[in-house]
């Protein structure tokens, strides 16, 4: 791996943490290791600092009170603590709605609540990628329990429209409760749920600049949920096991540092995003946007390469030194095409072709330059072994590239 | 805090991370940051240090196989995905054993599965906390699906026979699991799960010196388990959630160093641990050893003092500098006498004031000297303004201290 050219656009899948973070970190790992539930100072010291934290990160949320958070090991956690725990309460209710294009660890909770007797709706998304609000609606019963959905997709970063989601559902049912896996919208957009019907909203850390293995949930004060890992009386009796006092810590700093960084998000990492895009849009002929153009995160682009086979391009941009991914991270090792864009309905052609770009506040505009330049060659060195000639060049003159 | 005098002294509750740890980890947060499950080198380096950690960790449990380890974020993650995954795989028997004397993260799950309809034997141990084993093998029916036993208790640091009760119970019922929350012997005594028929067996990492936050769970190849976490391909479908690479990466080296340390815990930490022991049961009328003061891993003793109130001992030990428990960490911030020592009968008059101390490769000499001190004058104070003054002069005449 070539350090000195490394072009890091694979930020929905993961982050670099920032270095002022891990500097926050440190003393908690071998000066300050104290168990915050003991007696003494040194278990005192990082009580108070997880409370700290745990302030911040409601900030983070927009929530009311520091009582609303809960720390887990991550985004996955979250939503299945979250899923699992407000059905255990109440079981009076069997329907469940979610989108078909939800997180793995989101769906396949679903298609587990199934095999247990649930029945669910798996709501549909548009050719741009936009849930089908009509459709989600209309699904509301008195028997649903709860409504699941993203903020904003891992895959193409189009944002669904949360707040309203939560307000019609509850116009419909108000007993039905209302889960938001935020995890790609955080330290994105800001988030705000204290002025939302959301119960439920999960994040995670390693999203936004903290460290892998820690993310939190927000729980209103009216949803009573069960723990997912029993225990101790960890995070108010919710989630045993002993603080995850550095990753917490670091958590709350990089959670601050996002939301600092939000004016710069919207302008320059979107008119970095829009660059690149508009540039491989117009200098290759086989390239289509995979989403809305509009009502998106500002760092995702997730653009199609007809004819040409995903890995292949993921291959010759590492050899260039450019990170990228074709569907997401969870979803990889499989051969199977994304089921986010083909809940889209995005042609067969473009499906194995398809490549997410992920910017973040450390992607510089000589990172995209380099990317614009590289880009063209590789895809026309790959569309010239494709076996689709022929629909390559009837593609080309279409587009006006002869 | 005074860090200049700091005698930590509850290794059982959390423990430092050796630096040498944190300095593994390092490069892990901001420059190979890739999410291993990605196509590129950034990611592919992560995915190698994984498997490579793992086969680590599997030499630490004494496994046959890498495929046999699972990371979790906690030890409590690991009992909990333990207990629920292999009863969720096979339904047809209702009835668990655990012990009374089992960490709040073993013994809650129990809990809530007697409110889901399981019934559960709960064993005894004996005043040595020693558990009665005729009483758990005479337990086991064609009914039982689990037994789940701790190897070492982290209150009086007793060892459980878990080999041998592992043989019987299958002799009894091959089908019943056995599952071993070895969070406190790991590090302290050679795990060899290969050469048992443990099913599962549950760690964590900042008990021997790694973060807070990772965790690992041991579960043979003959043993199927659903998974508690579900979303992506991670961990081979059993633990969803991008893997905590920093973390595993460190408990992985401070596993093999806890390996390494194994000669030295047995004779200079034992040896410490004896001296502090043998000192305060000797200089102090009203102290007496809570547990066996044999058939322990080397680092706990747990010591009573009658007539004087566990909270106030800890208090008065702070102020010199000099960090331990009553009870466990995770049982802290009730007022409830340890549900441990309660099962081993201690009585009442030494229930409230029995202290937990735990130490590790980095108590020093003088650090023992200092505490053993520091503890017959605080003793002595609280003994003094305690309400039996009658029964402390009968004690103290009967114990030949006057």
């Amino acid at each position: 791996m070539t350090n000195s050219k490394l072009i890091y656009l694979d930020n929905n899948a993961t982050t670099k943490v920032d270095e002022k973070v891990v500097e926050e970190m440190m003393p908690y790992f071998s000066k300050y290791y104290g168990n915050p539930s003991s007696m003494y100072e040194l278990g005192g010291v990082n009580s108070k600092k997880i409370q700290e934290s745990r302030e911040i990160i409601k900030e983070f949320f927009g929530a009311k009170s520091a009582k609303e958070i809960f720390f887990t090991a991550s985004g996955s956690e979250s939503a299945n603590m979250a899923i699992r725990g407000v059905l255990d309460v109440d079981k009076s209710k069997n329907h469940l709605i979610t989108s078909k294009v939800e997180h793995p660890c989101v769906l396949n909770v679903h298609k587990q609540l199934e095999k247990e007797g649930y029945s669910v709706t798996y709501v549909g998304v548009n050719s741009d990628g936009e849930i089908n609000k009509e459709e989600l609606f209309n699904a509301v019963t008195d028997k649903t329990a709860l409504v699941s959905c993203m903020y904003a997709n891992n895959e193409t970063g189009v944002i669904f429209p949360v707040e309203e989601i939560a307000q019609v559902v509850k116009s419909k049912n108000k007993n039905t409760k209302v889960f938001v896996d935020g995890v790609q919208a955080a330290g994105k957009i800001k988030l705000d749920v204290k002025n939302t019907e959301i119960d439920m909203m999960g994040i995670s850390g390693h999203k936004f600049h903290a460290p892998k293995g820690i993310g939190a949930l927000y729980v209103n004060s009216s949803t009573l949920i069960s723990p997912l890992v029993i225990g101790g009386h960890q995070e108010r009796g919710k989630r045993a096991g002993t603080e995850n006092v550095p990753s917490i810590v670091g958590m709350a700093l990089a959670a601050q540092m996002a939301d600092d960084a939000l004016a710069y998000e919207e302008t320059t990492v979107k008119r970095l995003r829009d660059k690149l895009e508009t540039n491989l849009l117009s200098k290759i002929y086989n390239a289509r946007l995979n989403s809305s153009p509009y009502n998106r995160v500002p760092n995702t682009t997730n653009i199609g390469f007809e004819y040409v086979e995903g890995e292949l391009i993921l291959l010759n941009m590492n050899d260039v030194g450019i990170c990228a991914s074709s569907g997401s991270a969870c979803t990889s090792g499989s051969l199977d095409p994304s089921h986010v864009l083909k809940a889209m309905g995005v042609p067969f052609t473009a499906l194995h072709g398809s490549i997410r770009f992920s910017l973040s506040r450390y992607t510089t505009e000589e990172e995209i330059d380099y990317t614009i330049s590289k880009m063209p060659a590789i895809i026309d060195k790959l569309a010239k072994i494709s076996p689709f000639q022929k629909e390559l060049q009837e593609l080309k003159q279409r587009k006006g590239f002869i």
